[in-house]
């Protein structure tokens, strides 16, 4: 892990190199995640230029988290033969070395997945990226009270980012109107996106698959969750000006995740650094 | 229950203050819904302005439940794990105060899930929204041979969901080219829609959901329904015009969910009083 | 079986009259496919004028599938239970001489389902419908070790999909850069598609479940994957033109499977005869 001072700058060249990468190398990211976006979630893969593989049989699971260049947990839609894949599947890419990224949705509103998720966190997810409700809770040690959309101060949010991350040994991510990642460490903000993102079921998850694929590619977990939010909020923009909806907005956004180049990156990567 | 009689004006009113309300409040909307729809059923509830959530499994179904602002049980793709599931929803909901709306989808085609519905029934859900085969099949004594297209008289249509609303003390709306909804007393029908919307899949499913999003906010379960029936018949026919076909139709639906309002509402819902 | 030497002609034609047939008859298909790709090819059944059932509980599926004008069978995101549906549904098909179609999706990558895919094979699909690898995988007698985009030749694929055929009797296709579709006797090449098309999940599914809806009017097995892979070919291609990614490609392409007809069948249909 790098501990250079990162400038705006070297961030954007960073995502753009890896981008090149990652479309050149098209590496398989294997996903076990929720029965709603596993459609959305492929296909924002693919148009990133990654290669989505969505196995989640308690048979298979093992097997291809060896194979996979990363591996993306999302606790949407639990039931128990699903946590059993995710536990044997995260298992399997930590002892092959392969990166692991964690989405905690709902957690903190439902007990069962708040344990389930404090406990995938003892296999030390590389990346842990949720909104601020859902890292408070996974940080906490209470929390199983608190609503789905219950407001948070950003503050209470980044402390508990903080204490995940140093948990981990990776890092964290908390999205929101600005998204921030940190390794407990470093802090990046990310200021692109737009509002109307909240009005398409599943971007976040989508965001947490494109960390996946950055993180196939990008050794450090900092850098690849910020690349992949980058990406994320950068095409939801772009797709948001031509969108006249949130129906349209969904289909801008793939063809914007396939038309990001080097030239938008430069021109509207928004970082905010400490 | 309000046993006023409901004129035209009323009715477009009464949508337009539930549909502002409803993105006030933006209700917490429990689906448990059928594996081909999860995702088109998120981004409707979204667009209209509700907050959808897919929770199926045992271990959580009964807590968000309660939790949520109404519960919406789809009984396509059933196996027993869901059935499961649904029952303990059912029971939460209820016992907390909540509404239940049930759609029977495929009842009477097939066996098991035409015994699991009216199974159901004994919880008395708040609505139940299904086409002319399933709502005859679900009231009726026998009709396991009924095929999935099976031609039925309106009449018959009419009558079954009259017997089931007094059986279930709520209403029941039969969809088609025309809507109707009663609630065993009084009868409306919604004359809004576009035949292409049967070349996308899942728009029935997608209807109840609506109505799902309208019983968080209306106590009457026939005024609900027929705001959730207007609001998707109205969407469609507003998506018709812009879709060159059925791809663009399921953009173009989600696009005119959120674009609804007031001067739409009046200007082109179409009450069918008797 | 008919053995007369197949023209271009004579399969465009063909094709023509079964679209008009099946757009008559609007057979019902019956799908037991992945979690992935439920929504968009019930979708593409609907815009090609089929009529899409999706049911996979084991309670279920036998009297749907004796019900049903046709069964697909897709090996996607499977797991034990949805093996077990599987196995029922395709015993009570065969049963009642209703076409079967298999997707053996991700054979030969992973162990589990490369088992599961020959154990299905004893069935004897009427067609089968994978990529090289998936075809080569599953004619041959090891091949558990193989990557899920390794490279391989065609020459080896074809033979592949001879075997496979003379196994089952039925009929097989090779899909890719051009399809090829074999009985073990005759061979016909498809040369439509879009390149794009890659970028888009599922379109290979889609290409299977529409194979599935011809198989329903088309009672040789070669004829019926040859229609179903020009329509999927053909509605990429044009969609492609008015595409500018892959997220506006999805929806372009639902409508041009509802646009397709006679003219552009005449115009753009292009087999590679041997």
């Amino acid at each position: 892990m790098t501990e250079e001072p990162l400038s705006a700058a070297w961030l954007t060249e960073r995502t753009i190199y890896l981008l090149t990468l990652l479309r050149e190398k098209r590496p398989l990211v294997h996903n076990i995640t929720n029965l709603v976006v596993t459609n959305t979630t492929a296909n924002a893969l693919l148009a990133l230029g990654a290669s989505p593989a969505m196995v989640e049989g308690v048979e298979e699971v093992d097997s291809f988290a060896r194979m996979a260049d990363s591996l993306v947990i999302n606790l949407g839609t639990m039931s128990s033969p699903r946590a059993a894949a995710m536990r044997l599947a995260m298992a399997a890419a930590r002892q092959a070395g392969k990166p692991v990224v964690l989405d905690p949705v709902a957690v903190g509103a439902l007990r069962y997945r708040t344990e389930l998720a404090r406990d995938l966190l003892e296999a030390k997810p590389h990346i842990v990226r949720g909104n601020a409700s859902e890292i408070i809770a996974l940080a906490g040690d209470g929390g199983g009270g608190r609503g789905v959309d219950s407001l948070v101060s950003s503050t209470a949010a980044l402390e508990a980012a903080s204490i995940l991350a140093r948990r981990t040994g990776g890092a964290v991510a908390v999205t929101g109107a600005t998204d921030y990642v940190t390794d407990g460490t470093r802090l990046i903000g990310i200021a692109n996106g737009h509002p109307m993102m909240t009005r398409v079921t599943g971007l976040g998850c989508t965001a947490t698959a494109l960390i996946g694929a950055f993180a196939a590619v990008e050794p450090d977990p900092l850098v690849a969750a910020c690349a992949g939010l980058c990406a994320t909020g950068l095409a939801g923009e772009l797709a948001a000006i031509r969108a006249d909806g949130p129906g349209s907005l969904q289909v801008e956004f793939l063809d914007a995740l396939y038309a990001l180049d080097s030239a938008i990156l430069r021109d509207a990567a928004r970082w905010v650094l400490p």
